[in-house]
Parts: structure tokens; sequence; C-alpha cells
């Protein structure tokens, strides 16, 4: 099978749009910093460029003005912060300086190794004067040293010889990307670091910043070797350190820049600056091809655990290992920061963390590298108490409400109808926790910390919702669709809590268990309740709230309605509304969109994915067929979900079409935005519409079930799963799927609700065109 | 009966919160400009005072930043600016300065004058070195000459003989006031005013000044006349004129000075300057006393026409007088201008004008001053074409939305939910254009204006609304009660767009009916078909919504629901709610309101009363009651209503406790916030209280229907109105109540539903104890 290592543009285009979409495409991440891919040297006058590093859960506090002050309104938000530009380099020919806009260039590509883990642009370029250069650039940030950027840079001469200069920069006043029309970027720019100490220790560059409202300090360090003998000056102030770097070349001699860059942060360090100079004095030590194969071994074992690979669609296939390369590059390796819906791509939704992290992206880090999901639920519980605070903000007397965007766990939600009010963060959270424990069998977590983080979310549904003729109802929620704010009993909310309820109970029942049967874990547990004040009691009131949640059901329609009004509306007519009204949102008033039947995104459609059991498959089926009529996908979080949905209902036609929008999402920029930075979540949705849709995957208390289906267009796909200990590969292909234990004790699996014990290996036939568990007619 | 002239407060609080209410409660206003009743001298150092003047309808546009951007948001508002400050008079007696808080207040005492229309304040002091004066200072706001305000200041030396000097002040660097922890006035200082022309004509000193944003001019003149032979000196800059006035006093002399300003601003003039110049001269050419005549004499006319008095209880008769005394002095008596929600005396609201205007205001004015109220239409009318735009905002592709608040017209919003989504200023409009036809049968208006008014609210409806299970649905609105928003078919809303509709149809009829039998009007009704662009179709598609609107009905509690989703909400314990969480908005946050059984004032209640028609009186009696326990009146258009209903439904001691609250709120300070300004709105619900509630007024097509109550604690109330071009005074006694025709032809009236035929004046037993129309049992 094609592995897909790399993705390559070829020539480059110089338009500006396309050069802030390569921007993004090709920045550099790995979790914790990520820089966006703008040319060393800049683009022309008046080109935009959004020349960003980023360094995760790092924030500055900004002003965020209620137009009319209401009660609980936020008043200020935590805001992702440019940190330092470290990328510029100017290269000098003579007198000549190296420009793609002016000059010849004869030959120019760009690309992303994903084997390798560098981006890398080559030009080969005449200068106005006639010198002929062949330039190379490398850049990497490490996924085994955080805090390391390298610019790899090389200059073969082809017709040149004299001298060469570099100017290398090391510029700490940036500012922030903002555009007064696009709500989805800053509309504003403000001065978030100021000065702090600069100076050069042993031939590299210092620059400590402090935040101006979060009390936070950035150092960054910029050491900047060239190969050869060479003449090096430096000058630095409080905001710009530049170096420059002089020497000859000759004919066909290749020139070296390697330009490090090491970012040390305030939260994870005690003193940034001594952190930054032992940082820089430990990559400076060993040779930039040993910094390559630390990155190209990380990542062999990243691919070797989250393989993933489809055979006989070339794009799909690159597409998803893309969006796979992604969501390793913009995931948190620690508590302070987990996986932004930009990743450290770019500024888009000002860094924020929102319900994408748990029920978009955490499902494919259980399944392929647990340590990494479990530090996602580490986040959260981390700042609980935050939750809780934001609970009692928004008049709740017990239990903790997530906040809807954020950095490090207060509410950043300007607008709070679609913003704090979709309540059903917390239900995403719990399902997190519980689906974590599903294929990790991690119960001591679960004791630890993931019991309290349900329990608190249990509590606040609680004082939620209400009984009403002998129900459950939650009201003047938002749901994930946001063009309808505000309602009662949104479907996907209402399963959502029920669900959280549910594990709760189950919890406490496995707690009680446990301590019964293990002594060892009695004192543990038995602190713990007292810590919550649990009471049997209110394990009993989830337990009735849970049996008698109320989920509309609509009898003429036999569908689940997404609320309790939504169905009354009028219906959106999408079929006669110009293409260039889409995204709605960026056309019409909130309180037109309101008024209307019509879906920014799947969200009862996600309910029946999500929590499939409690409804039955021709419900699910006929509220598919109902909201995909209303559904504009505007939100980057629909297709996949209605992928999954539609593979599970047989229709494969369109399970394959959604997940192609979902996939292409990025490379192909079919949202128009992507300059704005990459969707992680929608990566994580490619993923589970593979795996979960197409595969049929379902994690099962009992264990796992498979559904296997093939897209017509594909020859196969093969991907690997870790569950309870255990190492799976699944193969499907035309004729049947093949299921491996890789690793691990043998374990029973469910193919097409059949039991299989897996010792080594079983293949299944492939049942085909039949729809799973009910008769499907293709629309 | 006691006339109740004045209100006075003897000895003269100087505590701050004492004299910030003291500001309002004795400001002078005229319906153009409004000044608050500042000492001349100011307060001790530390003292808090929002020393304001202010011209009704002129405004300056500050940015209001939504902190997240979404389609069709506002984004900037009219706001009302203080526009100079013209009372500042240093006396000083010799080289001591007067000033209340030194030396010794020997006496002290404020009064207002409500038939000659002034202030006043008189102070007998002592001064640290023992000279004694008595000072009387009046102020008025001339209703014959709206553009002048003058202060009058007298001193009589008790024991002092020597050098008098008065410093009067003219500064045009004035701020508005704000405090950015209440949501009621504005949070942020702006400067509004930029320095035009400064200078000295004649004696007076003339300052030009132009707003920030909005491109509007305002020119204030000030002259000093002190008599007797005085030394005077001008100084002047950009923005401050003093003028020093000095001379000799001898003992038991009393000197005077007289302090003219005007006001001119560009919304009315084309050359302020000018202006300004010619009323100054005007204004000083006649005598102080013959100012003061035509100031009686206007008050004469309008308390004829307003008379409304209560026999048996001093305050309450104060209270009512003092109410219908701030009506006219915040009363616009242009088109430019109409009645701000407080009036011409505060910041609060920001000199926004909103639906208080048509349902709680022009009531009083109708019965009245018919002229006042055509010209609160007249404005509506003026404002339609900005009416359409916002209505295209909203995504309306017809019809006209006005806005919830504004200055001149466009939405001033902040937060849609409460405010642009209140879509029945719509109907309050149209009701207000239909009560105004009902009252003067002033047909031409309607051909003229106010069809294409109700024409264009109407059109909105069709296109908020829909038929749903063969009845007419409106959506995502926000009804009068602020703690529900964006809710489906608020009763309140409903009812008013079927009156809307309703009186569109009967309008039209009524023009058909003109244009066949008055060949003069026929060509004007079919321009006005033509401009509209009426059509027969779309008539009918209004009487179709109008007869198939859907009013909820709750058939078990036999109430009318105040929305779809209301009476399944939990009911908020009001009565365990702690006093000092209310205004619950202050304290809660806005979801947490919504999920709960609570208003904040009069729905449904409100709607029981405007549209009574449509309901029995037993839902009525029920829905009173039912509504009365969840509404904690946090808003002053609250008590006045449940007054109404209580008296219609026979409830008269709570008709009677209501009316209370009502009529003393701003007067006796009870929802302590006075300070920021007048509660217009509720002064003319006081009004409504008595003749809608008490006097049991109804007045409907076929005439005018009362059903007198007397509260059993007053001895009678009279009050005069007028109807169809005639006078009449009704008199309710304990007996009896007697109606009298002072002017006007002979016509039927309907006195506990029986017709009498009022010729002269007939006297109708009252019936006592005895509900209207229905028994009621008293609570």
């Amino acid at each position: 099978m094609n592995n897909a290592a790399e993705y390559k543009i070829e020539p480059i285009s110089l338009i500006n749009d396309d050069l802030l979409l390569q921007e993004t495409i090709f920045h550099n991440a790995n979790g914790y910093i990520g820089v966006r891919s703008c040319f060393e040297e800049g683009y022309k006058a008046g080109y935009n460029s959004i020349r960003g590093t980023y360094i995760n859960g790092f924030y500055d506090i900004a002003r965020m003005k209620q137009p009319e002050k209401l009660y609980g309104l936020i008043e200020e938000k935590q805001t992702i912060i440019n940190v330092v530009d470290t990328q510029a380099i100017q290269l000098k020919l003579g007198d000549e300086t190296f420009s793609m806009f002016e000059g010849t260039v004869l030959e120019s590509s760009r690309w992303l190794d994903m084997e390798n883990g560098y981006t890398a642009r080559r030009v080969l370029w005449r200068s106005p004067a006639g010198k002929e250069v062949e330039i190379e650039i490398r850049r990497m940030t490490s996924f085994t040293r955080l805090s390391l950027f390298t610019i790899d840079y090389r200059v073969k001469s082809v017709n040149y010889e004299g001298e060469i200069t570099f100017l290398s920069s090391h510029i700490a006043d940036v500012a922030n990307y903002f555009n007064p029309n696009d709500p989805r970027v800053a509309s504003e720019t403000f001065r978030h670091l100021n000065p702090g100490r600069a100076g050069i220790v042993e031939g590299a560059s210092y620059i400590l910043t402090n935040t101006s409202n979060s009390g936070l300090a950035v150092c960054t360090g910029v050491k900047n070797i060239l190969y050869g003998e060479c003449e090096t000056e430096h000058k630095i102030d409080e905001y710009h350190a530049v170096c420059s770097l002089r020497r000859k070349v000759k004919l066909n001699e290749t020139v070296r820049l390697i330009k490090y860059t090491v970012v040390k942060d305030s939260i994870r360090c005690r003193d940034c600056r001594s952190e930054a100079i032992r940082e820089m004095k430990k990559s400076v030590s060993v040779t930039m091809e040993k910094l390559y194969e630390e990155q190209s071994s990380y990542l062999k074992t990243y691919w070797k655990k989250s393989l993933l690979e489809i055979k006989g669609d070339h794009d799909l296939n690159l597409a998803v290992r893309y969006n796979l390369y992604q969501l390793v590059q913009s995931v948190g390796k620690d508590k302070h920061g987990t996986i932004a819906a930009k990743g450290l791509s770019g500024e888009g939704y000002e860094g924020h963390y929102f319900w994408d992290t748990e029920m978009y992206i955490q499902p494919f880090f259980t399944l392929t590298n647990p340590e990494i999901a479990k530090n996602l639920l580490e986040y959260r519980y981390h700042t609980l108490n935050e939750a809780r605070e934001n609970a009692r903000i928004l008049g709740h007397k017990q239990g903790a409400l997530y906040p809807w965007r954020t950095i490090m766990g207060k509410e950043c939600s300007g607008y709070f109808p679609s913003g704090s009010a979709q309540y059903h963060i917390n239900g995403d959270i719990a399902h997190a926790v519980a689906a974590y424990y599903l294929v990790t069998k991690d119960f001591d977590f679960i004791i630890d910390k993931g019991f309290e983080i349900v329990l608190e979310t249990a509590r606040l549904w609680m004082d939620t919702g209400h009984f009403c003729n002998g129900l459950f109802h939650i009201y003047e929620v938002t749901g994930p669709d946001e063009y309808t704010c505000m309602v009662n009993n949104n479907y996907y909310t209402n399963a959502c809590a029920q669900h959280n309820l549910r594990w709760t109970v189950k919890f406490y029942r496995m707690m009680e268990e446990t301590r019964k049967n293990s002594p060892d874990c009695a004192e543990k547990i038995v602190a713990l309740y007292h810590k919550t004040q649990l009471t049997t009691c209110e394990i009993e009131a989830f337990e009735e709230a849970e049996k008698k949640m109320y989920l509309p059901y609509d009898k003429n329609l036999k569908i689940n309605p997404q609320d309790d009004s939504f169905l009354n509306k009028k219906i959106w007519d999408i079929q006669n509304t110009p293409a260039d009204k889409f995204p709605l949102l960026l056309h019409y008033h909130p309180l037109y969109l309101y008024r209307h039947q019509v879906c920014k995104q799947a969200d009862t459609v996600l309910a029946h994915f999500v929590f499939e059991d409690v409804q039955d498959m021709e419900t699910i089926r006929n509220s598919f067929l109902y909201y995909e009529k209303i559904t504009t996908h505007d939100s980057s979080l629909s297709t996949c979900i209605f992928s999954i949905v539609a593979s599970r209902l047989g229709m494969e036609e369109k399970a394959y079409a959604y997940f192609g929008d979902s996939a292409k999402l990025d490379l192909f920029n079919t949202h128009h935005n992507t300059k704005d930075g990459i969707h992680t979540a929608n990566m994580g949705g490619t993923y589970m519409a593979i795996v979960y849709g197409f595969a049929g995957l379902r994690i099962r208390e009992e264990g796992l079930h498979f559904a296997p289906t093939l897209p017509k267009q594909w020859e196969g796909y093969r991907f690997r799963i870790s569950y309870a200990g255990c190492e799976i590969q699944i193969c499907v292909l035309e004729e049947h799927s093949q299921f491996v234990l890789l690793s691990g004790e043998p374990l029973m699996v469910h193919v097409y609700d059949k039991e299989h014990t897996l010792t080594d290996q079983i293949t299944v036939p492939r049942k085909t065109n039949e729809p799973d568990r009910i008769q499907i007619v293709h629309h």
C-alpha cells in the first residue's frame, strides 16, 4: 500500500491568497510550538502575511467589552498570541537580495515530508543581474525537543562566485493578526508582549518578553551557525536581534546556514531564560543530522501506532495521512495545552479549545495513542475548579460547567447564546472519560480523576434540568447546531446528559465493587466520596433522571426533533439560497436563522452516531434523511458525522461523498479559510469516518464490534488500534476483512454482530451492499 | 379639591445620594432642553454630581463593539450627550465664597412650583466670618421659548455691607456621566463635543461645538444681567466663558442676577449660532416677569386640559400631579424628538426612545393633548425608512421593523435577545396609531401617514410568522418581559400582531369607503396604494393571518401562557429569594433567568389590558392571579398595568396598592435609581391606572365606556379628557359618578355597559364593591 509520505506543490504559486494558505498547509508544529510557513525573506510590498509563532496554552488576556452589561457576561478572554518572529532570513548575493518576486524563478517547489517531519522549499533562482543559485530550506519543529525549531538553509551557487550574506533576525515586537471584517479571527490588535531582557550569550540572542495582562513570560533564543569560515556580527535591542553572517562562495559550492530557535515559557519553566540558554546548548551540541534522525524515529513510532491507509485512492489516502500528521503536530504533550480548533497553525478562534477535542479528536488518540488521550483528560481535570466557578456564574448552586471556549479553563465566549449556552460540552467531556475507560480499561484514572469529572458534570445536569410531566427536561441550552440557540430539550444535549448520568452511576457501582473487593483501593475510594460529598441519594437521583430523560420524538415524521420547537419552524430553502450566501452565518442575522429549520452542522445526527444505542435504526434513518436536507455543513464538524451515520445506514455513496468532503477540507481548502489555520476537529472526524464509519467500529462494554464496509472506489484500507492492552490491525478488502492481533492477550471481537475469538488472526468474508442491521433504500 | 401645585423639601439634605436624587427630582425641562438641578456653586470636594444639560433628539454616535461579530449586530449607537454646563455661578461676599458645605445653613428649602413652572432654592446662610444673606434662586426652562433656560439669582443681605461678586460660567467641555458597574447607564466616557467657535457678542458668550461622530452642532449662548450698577468682565476661550459681575450691597438690599441660557442645535436650525444670538436678543428684550407670566399661562392651559385630581389622599394626589408635570417637561414638541425613557432628566438608557412612548405615555397625550400625541406619531413616520432598513438587516424581505431603542431611528440595541428581538414594538406603534384615530377620529392623518405605518408593520408580521397546523405562529421574538427571551408565540406579541393586522385591514376598508364616497380624497388614496404597492391579495392575507392568529391557551390552568414553553419551566421562588437579589437582572445570568417562570414585568397581563377584547374575563382573571405570583416588578413598567387589570377585575385593594407603587416611584425613589432620571413610562402608567383602571375607561369603535370604581381610601377623583372634538370631565365620588360635557357635540357614553346620551351632564350612581363584568373573590 502507498504510504503517502509527502505532500508537494510545484511550482510555488506566488498569489497572495495562495501564500497565506501555504503558510497554514506547510506550518511546522509539535504540539508545543507552531510556526507558520512564511518565506524567510518575506513577500513583496503590499502582500498580507500571518507571520506567527505560537505556544500551546500560552495566552494573554484581552478585554472583551459587552455592548450591554448583563450579569455574568464574560468581559475578558484568553487569547493565543504570536510570540516571536524567528523566521526572518535575508540572503544577499553581493549587493543583490534574494526574493521570489524579483529576478527569475527557474524552478520552485515546497513540500511536507510526513515521514521525516519537516517542510522544505526549493528554488532555482536567477537574480536580476544573472546570478544563479539553488536554494533549499528545510524547517522543522522537533517532536523530541519540543522547544526547538530549526531552519536549515542551503544555497548552492550555480554560476556565482563572490560574497554571500545572511541577515538573520529575531524579532519580538510582533502582533497578532486581525481582520475587523471576519468574525472568525480577532477583530482588533493589541500589544500583548512587553520587553523584558535581551542580550547575546555565547553567540545566541535571547529575548525575554512579558505578556501585558496574563502575567506570563516567554524567552526565545536564536543561534545561527554558518558552515565554513565567516564573519559574524550581532546587533540587539530590547525587541530585536539581527545576526549578519558573511562568507565567500565558489562556483558549485553549497553554503549552509542553520538557524536554531528555542522557546521557553513561564507556564512550564521557573526561569525561562536560563532554560532557553540550557536548551540551546543541548541543541547545538548534536548535529543537525542527529536532530533529523530523532524526528524520523519519533514519526516511525507514530505512524506505526496510527497506521491508516487507503488503497486505490491516492488523493484521499494523502489527505487522510495529512490530517493525521496535523493531529500529532497540534496535540499538546502536557496538561497545559490540549488541541485548539486550529491547532498551532494560526489564530482562528484565538487559539481556543472547544468540545472539538473530546468529540472529534480524542477518539483518534484514545484508539492509537492512549497516553496522549489521557493527557487531554488531565487538562480537563486540571481546570475543573474553573469549571465549577463558571457554573456559579451561570447561577448553578452545584456542579461544574466546562467553558465553551477557553485556553486555561475560564469561559471566553463573548456571545453566550452560542457559547456558554452549549451545556453539552459537559456531556462531551464525560463521554470522553467513559470512552477512554472503555478502550483502555484504565480504572485507576477513573478513581483518581475521571470520576470527579463525570460527577461534577452530572451534578450540573441535575441543577439545570427538572421534571416536567414525569420526564426530565433540560431548557435554554444550545446544541451543537448554532443556527438554533437557547432551546428546550435539544435532543443531542439530553442524550449527552443521559449518558453522563448513566456513566456516573456505572462508575460509582464499579467503585463500590472495587471498594469491597480490593482493600488497597478502598481507602482511596472512600476519600473520594468524602471529598466529593457524594451520597447514595444523589446517585439515586442521577438514576431517576437518567431513566426519565426526555428524548424528543415526533410521531408523524418518526424522527427525533432537534428540540421541542424545531419542527414547527419554517424550513429554510437551501436549494434556492444563492451560493454566495453561504456560510449563512456571514449573511443572515442570528434571529433570522434561529427562526428557521436549518442546521449549520450535524446535531441530532451526531447524537445518533454517539448515542446510537438509545434509538432504533428506523428513527436514525428517518432523522438522517430529514436533517440532511436542511443542513448546510457551514461548520467543518459536520460532513464527517454525516459520513459515519451514512455508513452505518448502508448509504455507501453518501458515506463516501461526505467522507471526501471531510478528508479534503484543509488540503484542498474547500472552506476557503484554511489560511486562518487547519480544522483539527474535522481531521479527527476524517479518522472517525473510516474507523467508526466504514469499518463500523463500536466500542461497547462487552468489547469491540465491527461491521466493515468498503467504498466501491477503493481497493481496501487498513488501520491499527490499541484496545485494552492489545494492538490490533484491521484490513478491509473487497472479499474479506482481516483482523490481526499484533500484541496482547487473545480477545473477543464482534464482526457483523457475530462473536469471534481473536488469538492470532481471523478473516471474515465481507458482507457487501447490505445495510447495517436494517435494509436501507438508497437516496 | 387640592391641586397640589408644589412639591417642597425643607431643609435640604446635603447627603450626596440625596443631592443626586434632587438633581433629577427638581430638574427643569420643556421637551426640548433639560437641565439637572445641581447647585450653581457645586457641592463639596469628592461629591458626585451628574451635572447635565440635554437636548431632545440630539445625539452623538458611539462605537459599540460586539465581543463576537455576528451578521447584523449593531456596532454603533446613538447616545444623548451632555451639551453644556451653564448652571455654574459662584457667589462671593467680599472674599468669602458661598457654599452650603461651609459656614452655617440657618434655613434651607427647595421646591418645584408646578403651577408656575419653575424650581427654586432658598438658603439663609451665615458665612464662616458671620456674614448673613438670604439667597433665593429660581430656575426655569421656558415652555413658550423652548431654547431658553433662566437662573434668577437673588441675594438679600441680612447683616452684610460690602462687595458682592458673581462668577458665572459657561462651560462646553463637558462629558457624559458613566458608571462601569451599572448596566443602566453608560459604562465608558467619550469626548463627544469638539470646539467650534467661541466669542462674546453684545455682552453674551456664545460657544459653538461639534459632535465627534454624528455631524451635529450646538450653539449655547449665555448672558448675565446684574441689576444695579456693576462692573462686568468677560473671559472666554474655545470651551469656557466666565463672566464676573461685581457691585456693592447694602444692609437689607436685594441683589438680583439673571442668567439667560439659549440653546440652538443644527438639527432644527440651519445656522445655530445666528439663531442663538437672535433668540438671546428676544429673550432679554422682555422682562423676567413677562417670562414667568408666559410660563404660568402655558401651564394653566396644560393643567386645564390635563386635569386629574384625587381627593382624600394628599401624597398620591401630589405624586400624580408631579408625574403629569414631568410628562409635559419631557415630551418633545417637534418631530425630531419624542419622549425618552428618562425624559430629559438624566442619562439613564442613554436618552433612547423605547416602546414606552406608545404604550405608556401616548395614551395620556392622546386623551388630553392630541396635538402632542400626533407629533409622537409624526416622529415614527419620520423614521419609517430607518425601520425598513432595520427589517432588512434582520433578514426580512418586506415591511418595517422599528428599533427597540433609538434616538433618530436606527437600532441601538447592543444585546439583541432583549433588544431587536422585541418585535412587539411594531404592534405597539400600530396600536398607538389606531388609538390616536379612535380618540381623535383624525382620518386625514391615517391617510397621510398612519396607514403607511400600520401597513409596513403588518407586512413584517407576515414575513416573520408562518402557518403551522392551520394557525399563524410567530417565533423567536421577545415579549415585554425580558426575563424570557427569544420565545415562540409570545402571547402579547401575537395579540399585538393580530391587532396590527386587524387595523391595517380596517383602515384599508375605511379608505375604500372614503375613496368611493369622497372624490377629493380618492386621488390621495390611490396614490398611497401605488406608493405602498398594496394589493387586495395582501389585504386578504392579513385577514387570514389575523383570524388564524395563534393565541396560546392552557386548558389545565385556564390561563394564557406567556409563550409556548413558559409553563413547562421551573417556577422561580420569589418568596425565598433574598431581598438583596432584586432586581434579579443585576444578580443572575440571563440564561438562568430564562430557564425559569419569572417575569420582570407585566407581559400577558399587559396584553389583557391592551387587547382585552380577544379574551374572556375568566382567563384574564386566572392569568392575573398566576402571573402576579411570579412577577418581580423589577421593571418600572409593571405595577401600573397590574393596577389597571386589578381594577378591571374588581380587586380594589390590589389595584390601589399597585397604583401607589407606580405613582410614588420617582418622587419617593422606590426603585433607588431616580438619580439617573425619572421613569417617564411609569408616569404615563400612573395616569392610565386612574383613567383606564379606576375609571374603567375603554375606547371602543362605537364610543367611550366607563366603569368607575373608587378606592375606599379616597373621597373621589376627577379628570378631563378630549374625545372626538369634545371635552369631557369625569368626577367619581362615593355615591355617584358625574360626566360633564364641557365643549363639543352631544355624544353617547357607556357607563357600566349602559348607554347614556351626554348632552350637558349626567350623574350615574356608583356601583360599589362589584367587580367589572364578573364576580371576583378577593385574594
